[in-house]
């Protein structure tokens, strides 16, 4: 058998169910966002991992090196965030072909260091090495989060609401008009307007290729206790909603009608309606998709409005019998074809 | 300008200066074999993140999938090793060609979870990923030691004995009988035959492709307190010596005569002298190179004795004004025409 039949997920399956630790201070090992482990008497200390490689996750063609940089941190806090932690040290491993310009490294690190200036996460390891062919970034963060709050995928429970931050498709639109336009010179973005929010059609490409983490989110949500479940959305809502469903031993409704759509993305539907599966399983918006009690609806709302960060209602956990359903305009199921990107599945 | 021109070392320098993180809780950086960061009152944390990358650091052509899974686990036990630290949780990110075999993947998992337990770390966390073409492993390694006996590269003073365990230039013959070789079948090597020593051929080929950790070593060092700095051979003898020397302000002769050489190494060096570089500058060796106040010198004889480990004395700390110099058996200088492996220099 080669593993494009077994998928990622079976693969991680297989290996997860290889190494039991049973180690008094392992709290979770493989099978959530970041490995929890006990530091202190207060505190956990969280690990994640994450690789990008060229021509898998990222294509030179339209990512320009300071965002790769960006992106490659990001990916990480994200992981942090998921858990309801705070990030605080960073190391880079850096695979590079000898021919790479020390201009793009120079780029590449600039975006490194801005996220971990922006998060207050210090750059203290990795190493550098030569790669036969593709570059390849591997990024490791530790974080920490008091015992009492650390947000696990396990503890959805029956009538929960699920909530999502921010708004969902557009890395997909982003990656699907980048691949469509691949001429095009994005080195020369305008990023600076970008951000401000002026052009529709950029702000999907920088979703994609400089995602923003929910650290804050995360962090607040956690602190205040406000949530049952947690975690980021990097392989597609749906498939990281199977990730909590399978950890909590729930199932879950979720209606398309709520899905928080960009004003980018609802324009782009209009012509082209099936694409709403970018927000169902077009995967690297790196939102957090989060289960909170009825009772605490409110207290979302607040927590949305004083962050000032959509946190969106869309949808309900229901028994695990009931599995995941999507549910359209009419109340009726919504066939998705692919759920999330899985790596080497071939189909 | 490319990297090549700049060298890994010239990278890793660079990147060091732009990130002097100044927070309160790094002991240590980039610049030693692991992070140092502050866990709790007793504790330091470290953290070492190490990469293996087809056709750069391993063939298939002659790299069981088995050893290379313990390797890809040793060479990041033997930095915290070199920390003087207790290696405790481990996280592996595998990034493989969709066409990779299950069977390869199976021995590969066997070879990490074998090392895993044999130095009590837990797996518990990583991803994996597809690769385009190449395989790459990322282990990442957690480990902790006592505030008052973490080794840095940085500590050691002139009049200080130079020391190394095991043996040297094993793992460069190693390289080289398998480059000479490349048809062979080490996928059927006697390893439980060549792990009692019976043949010298395949005990170098053995301690390249499958090298051991002295975690043992390094935490005894380190818990009696008998060095004042270590680091691993993983460049090789007189590269990663000049990591101590800069860190320590300092120089260093090395006596050639005084070499740890293997039975089988001098075997070889009789028909070919000029390959006593291999125990300079071949690198992977994975032994602890470390330095001694004259006094202690007793002691490290005992421990070497009781650890069943050979501790060689090989040279002394000199003043930094006199550099690094490898003195030949008549007291005269040895030139050596490279130093180490150094990634990114095509020279």
């Amino acid at each position: 058998m080669e593993i494009k039949e077994l998928g990622e997920l079976g693969l991680i399956k297989r290996l997860a169910g290889q190494f039991t630790p049973g180690h008094p201070r392992v709290v979770k090992g493989i099978g959530d966002d970041a490995s929890v482990t006990i530091q202190d008497d207060s505190q956990y200390l969280l690990c994640t991992t994450d690789t990008l490689v060229e021509d898998i996750h990222f294509s030179l063609q339209y990512t320009p090196s300071y965002n790769l940089g960006r992106k490659a941190v990001s990916i990480s806090l994200s992981d942090i965030a998921a858990m309801g932690g705070t990030p605080k040290f960073l190391f880079t491993s850096i695979i590079l072909p000898p021919a790479t310009s020390t201009d793009f490294i120079n780029l590449l690190y600039k975006g490194i260091k801005e996220m971990a200036l922006e998060f207050d996460v210090a750059l203290i390891g990795g190493n550098t090495s030569s790669s036969p062919d593709k570059i390849i970034i591997n990024t490791t963060i530790l974080g920490e989060v008091p015992k009492d709050q650390v947000m696990f995928r396990k503890g959805a429970s029956v009538g929960n609401r699920i909530y999502v931050t921010g708004r969902l498709g557009d890395s997909g639109l982003g990656l699907k008009m980048l691949k469509e336009s691949q001429k095009s010179k994005v080195k020369s973005l305008p990023l600076q307007a970008v951000s401000r929010g002026q052009n529709l059609k950029n702000k999907a490409i920088l979703k994609h290729i400089d995602p923003l983490p929910r650290v804050l989110e995360g962090r607040e949500l956690a602190k205040k206790k406000l949530a049952t479940s947690m975690i980021d959305i990097s392989d597609g809502l749906i498939s990281d909603l199977r990730h909590i469903a399978e950890e909590s031993g729930i199932g879950a409704n979720i209606w398309l009608k709520k899905l928080p759509i960009s004003a980018g993305l609802k324009k782009w539907l209009k012509g082209h309606p099936q694409y709403i599966k970018l927000a169902l399983s077009g995967g690297e918006d790196y939102e957090l998709l989060f289960t909170v009690p009825k009772g605490n609806a409110a207290k979302i709302e607040a927590l949305s409005m004083k962050l000032g960060i959509p946190m969106t209602h869309i949808g309900e956990i229901v028994p695990k019998r009931c599995g995941i359903t999507v549910l359209d305009e009419k109340g009726d199921i919504f066939h998705l074809a692919d759920e999330g990107f899985e790596h080497f599945k071939t189909d």
